[in-house]
């Protein structure tokens, strides 16, 4: 008999040789239907593989990154195993699971390739096999055997792979039906729990990424256990492609890219810095109630500053390259993080226990190298601006401050409908199994830990926790929302450092006159300027709240003769605090509302005739049925009661 | 009989070889009193030169740079003089006039040195030698007898330079009294108008500014035409010295500089970014009501990006040089300049002649390399940021601009009382000798100098027209204003350029449906953030404008006792819009004084038994005998009502 420890801890004693589903099942047949693959000792394995020792186990469902992710690469073989029946004579090179769904890369003979047309043909062959169960084996192949056996069924690629990078003893294949991969797994038991096949895409992609080597095909898919859920994925899709924040930027003129001042180098237009503007505003505000005091430092330090941060050993090589004098011999780093600028304000002066917590908060930039090829928008630039802050406190000042953190991002989330249902927070604490590697004595650590974990049971918070995902530096708490369509993205976060205040010699005279080493605290609610506002594009497709929106009125004139009371309308709005613009273009009406709905601008007002008779507005609702005319001055009161009405969780009102 | 052609103007006729002086004779005897040298062609020459062609000429006085530079000139030749006598064997460096005075490089023999105990003794053989009167006697000398004359007085640093660096035909020497200088001039026509001599300063300096070479000793000084103008001119530098701005940004905690950041670099501390965000807020709310739109763009451009600007040529060499990827080969700069950026954000999308004025607008920073030892406190740094805008638009827009900046610079200047009185403004125009090396058809140029200059007549301005002293890129406008202590600050400044938008290939469709070439306008009201906050500490010795200065009240509870009650009163000031910080030291109430008033803290509330009793505060003005008893709401008001006088001129109030 062998001991099983679940991941709560309890402990229960199975035969030799059990396997996860033998477990799952012997908990539920609920579990075991729906139970993908598992985890022994921290290892993903296949649900049939023996467990032959004490071990912990986890068991991965759909839900879990590790459960999708077997049933994602048993998809991708499906999916060559099509093709192997359908294109005699296809190559293969690599095929894993990827975040949505799988890719394989293939070749096929004579020059041939595979067209989106042909997508139905090999969705169709692929359900056929799925439709068959076939169980997926596993085996252990010496690498002469190996060779032999991809070189007979003329894989020139998996035969490289093999000579070049895999070594004996450690190489497995995995077939089902006809098709046999060179593979590390894990796998699904069998194909048949692969309900619903997608195809989405095919492009060009070199082997191993070399643009010296053999262009391939690479096809994209994604698989479903259930029709449902991939029909829902599918208008998902679709919505998410309508919400692209690159598209409604444009469209809205929030940002741009220029190629001749540099790829992945934001430029906020007039209406995205107003937005911009606002949301450091607001958060500026809620800081200061917190007591946060906010600096601005430059945008370059010293080389030497980044060697103390140990940033340079960290960034140097793979970022933005130092930049010389042209006398004196400097050296200066584009900042890669604002937290050594931050130290050195501590440093400013002496400071003492009564000091502290010392909050240093800056809508810092930084700057870090990406390929292009990676670059994406605003979600993944080479400058972004973090709305940083750095918090210095004793280590018996870490919970309370994680507590005030978190009321900050749970004020800043709740006012963009981010409710706590839709946020998940991760806890990231040390490998249990490993003290060594971290910095920082183990009973600071522990308190830390404590603390963290205690504050957001206090803010009656879900959160996973992660161990061994911490920093060496110190254990940290991420907030992930879920948007509109369903999507989670990673936003704010709070991290302990006791590397830094050592690194910079920070000190500060405490109540028995001992000089001590501040715990450091870094935080973003928003993550940064850059991400936040796409997560929120993305999340609103453009309609931002009325509070946040750049205008939050277009006037338009019937015809160019209301061009005046447009103007006074305006005026008498912007007076009342009401942020609007005319439309003052020789267009028809029709016109200006399509190209003023396309600007996502919350309310157009239309003025013609009668309105200027009778200093009116005639009012529509964006999105909405809701029309009426009403005096300007009724109108404003409405904006302004609604923006109250939506900026109640902070009691701020921006700028 | 030659004609003389008058700044106004106006020609009169004179005899061939006729002089400065005689001409200043010849229109008064007071003009002939003051005058100190005279502009022939653009030249400045001594008053005896005599003027053999049809010239112009100008008059300079002490008020002209050129009349002071002149008597400054003689004034080291003086110094030198002295100095020969008092000690035999002197080596003599270089002796220019600067700014402010002038400075002689000497080298004592034997290792001998002057010390600053020297100084009476030095000023007394110059006032000695000033009363003699001794004409300054200008001499044409070949190359060899220069070499034979200052290698007799043993003038080995003189000699050296006549061989390295001097040409046949062009040395000249002045000689007053005894002593023969090495001089291109232009000096005095004697030593007797130097009526009072200060020497202020000595500091080491290496021959040729080489640091491998001879250690010399420059001896600073400075000289007037009046006891008086020394007397006030000693007070105004003590008074400087009491305004030096690094000194009071430390006092009030406004920005710091870090060695480990990097020289040069300014840190905004908490203080100090509150008053720069104020600043920011106050010019965006006012250039919003001009129709400005604001960007962010990133810090760094890709070096073509540069290329194509012309900034790469200009500043690529002696500035930072460039960061290097470390894939794909790219170059990226450091910004030198905004308006790059500026003309891509133009660039972004087809422009029509209804979009223009387009104003665009940027608290935008750029990095200047400058050599540490030529670094000030936040005047002379390297990086810094512009209020930078740069406005698009038709040529017959150019005045009308030129108008709208003129308003919002003269709003800002008033608000900080550099009233009319206190500022001056510069015309830069074409050389009008040569119109060859300007960019931009003559047409143009022509209106656009027009267009100034009468933008300046109908703003009252008085404007000193300079020619020649245009871009090559188009005629510009500098705004100078008087500080308190009547130091002048060069400040904002706006700027025709017809180059960029060429280079850029910018263009707009305009009403004929033709594509045009805008016209590109730079403009910056405070000039940067960083100069304007350096003067405007040197102006107010830090004692900032109520609306302004980041805490308008400090709360001085008497004891301990009274904290909760200082809180309260911080707490419903807050509420009013008042902003105050609360001395919550168990210090005594007298140390709290003199410690707020180091903070130039412009109103202390101080709170005891009686005020809580009462609900009232014991208020004190700073820098004014002005105190007394009232209720927070009573004072609240009171502060408010400042406010908004003060900002009567903006009608704006920041945040």
């Amino acid at each position: 008999m062998i001991d099983i420890k679940f991941p709560d801890g309890s402990v229960r004693s199975y035969e030799q040789g059990v396997t996860g589903l033998q477990i799952a099942e012997s908990i539920s047949p609920a579990l075991a239907r729906d139970v993908l693959a598992c985890g022994v000792n921290g290892e993903t394995v296949e649900l049939n593989r023996p467990i032959t020792e004490d071990s912990s186990i986890a068991l991965y469902k759909w839900d879990d990154d590790e459960g999708r992710h077997a049933f994602w690469h048993t998809s991708a073989h499906l999916l060559a195993e099509a093709l192997q029946e359908l294109y005699p004579g296809i190559q293969f090179g690599f095929g894993p699971a990827i975040e949505n769904g799988f890719f394989y890369d293939v070749l096929l003979k004579d020059g041939e390739s595979i067209k989106e047309s042909d997508f139905p043909k090999i969705e169709a062959k692929m359900k056929e096999l799925a439709g068959k169960k076939e169980p997926v084996v596993r085996k252990e192949v010496a690498k002469a055997d190996a060779l032999a056996e991809f070189g007979a069924a003329g894989q020139t690629y998996k035969c490289e792979h093999i000579e070049q990078d895999l070594e004996d003893g450690t190489i497995t294949t995995y077939t089902q039906g006809a098709f046999t991969d060179l593979c590390r797994g894990p796998h699904l038991m069998n194909t048949g729990a692969i309900k619903a096949v997608k195809l989405t895409s095919v492009a060009g992609a070199f082997w191993r990424g070399d643009a010296t080597r053999e262009q391939m095909q690479r096809l994209y898919g994604i698989t479903f256990p259930k029709k449902k859920m991939l029909d829902e994925y599918l208008v998902m899709i679709e919505e998410a492609k309508k919400r692209d924040h690159r598209k409604i930027g444009k469209e809205m003129e929030l940002f741009m890219f220029s190629e001749r001042v540099g790829k992945g180098l934001p430029i906020w237009l007039p209406k995205g810095t107003e937005l911009r503007l606002r949301l450091q505003d607001m958060l500026r505000k809620i800081q200061k109630r917190y007591g946060y005091q906010e600096v601005i430092t430059p945008h370059i330090g010293s080389k030497n500053l980044y060697v103390t941060s140990g940033h340079y050993a960290h960034y140097g090589k793979d970022s933005f390259q130092p930049i010389h004098t042209p006398e004196e011999g400097e050296e200066y780093m584009l900042k890669p993080m604002n937290c050594p600028h931050h130290c050195e304000v501590f440093a400013w002066k002496p400071r003492s226990y009564k000091d502290l917590p010392l909050r240093i908060a800056e809508f810092g930039t930084v700057y870090r190298y990406e390929q292009s090829g990676e670059l994406h928008g605003l979600t993944r630039v080479r400058s972004f601006t973090q709305d940083d802050a750095h918090i210095f406190c004793r280590p018996d000042q870490v919970k309370s401050e994680f507590l005030r953190v978190m009321d900050i991002i749970q004020t800043v989330f709740s006012t963009f409908n981010f409710s706590d249902d839709n946020v998940e927070v991760q806890i990231s604490l040390r490998d249990p199994e490993d003290h060594e590697k971290y910095i920082g004595s183990d009973e600071v650590w522990a308190s830390a830990e404590q603390a963290i974990i205690e504050a957001c049971q206090e803010k009656g918070l879900k959160a996973k926790v992660e161990y061994g995902e911490a920093a060496f530096y110190g254990p940290k708490l991420d907030f992930m929302v879920k948007d509109a369509i369903g999507r989670r993205w990673q936003l704010g976060t709070i991290q302990v450092d006791y590397n830094l205040p050592q690194r910079f010699k920070l000190e500060y005279t405490d109540e028995d006159n001992q000089k001590k080493t501040p715990v450091m605290i870094h935080r973003a609610p928003f993550g940064s300027m850059e991400r936040f506002c796409a997560v929120l594009i993305e999340h609103t497709a453009g309609h931002f709240p009325l509070w946040l929106t750049p205008d939050q009125v277009a006037i338009l004139p019937i015809s160019e003769k209301f061009n005046d009371y447009a103007a006074r309308v305006a005026s008498e709005l912007d007076r009342a605090g009401v942020r609007a613009t005319v439309d003052k273009r020789n267009e028809k009406i029709g016109r200006k509302v399509r190209d003023n709905e396309l600007k996502r601008i919350p309310y157009m007002v239309i003025v013609g005739e009668k309105e200027q008779a009778d200093a009116t507005v005639s009012v529509r609702k964006q999105g909405s049925e809701e029309r009426g005319v009403m005096t300007i001055a009724e109108f404003a009161a409405k904006i302004n009661g609604e923006v109250a009405e939506q900026l109640k969780a902070t009691d701020i009102r921006p700028e």
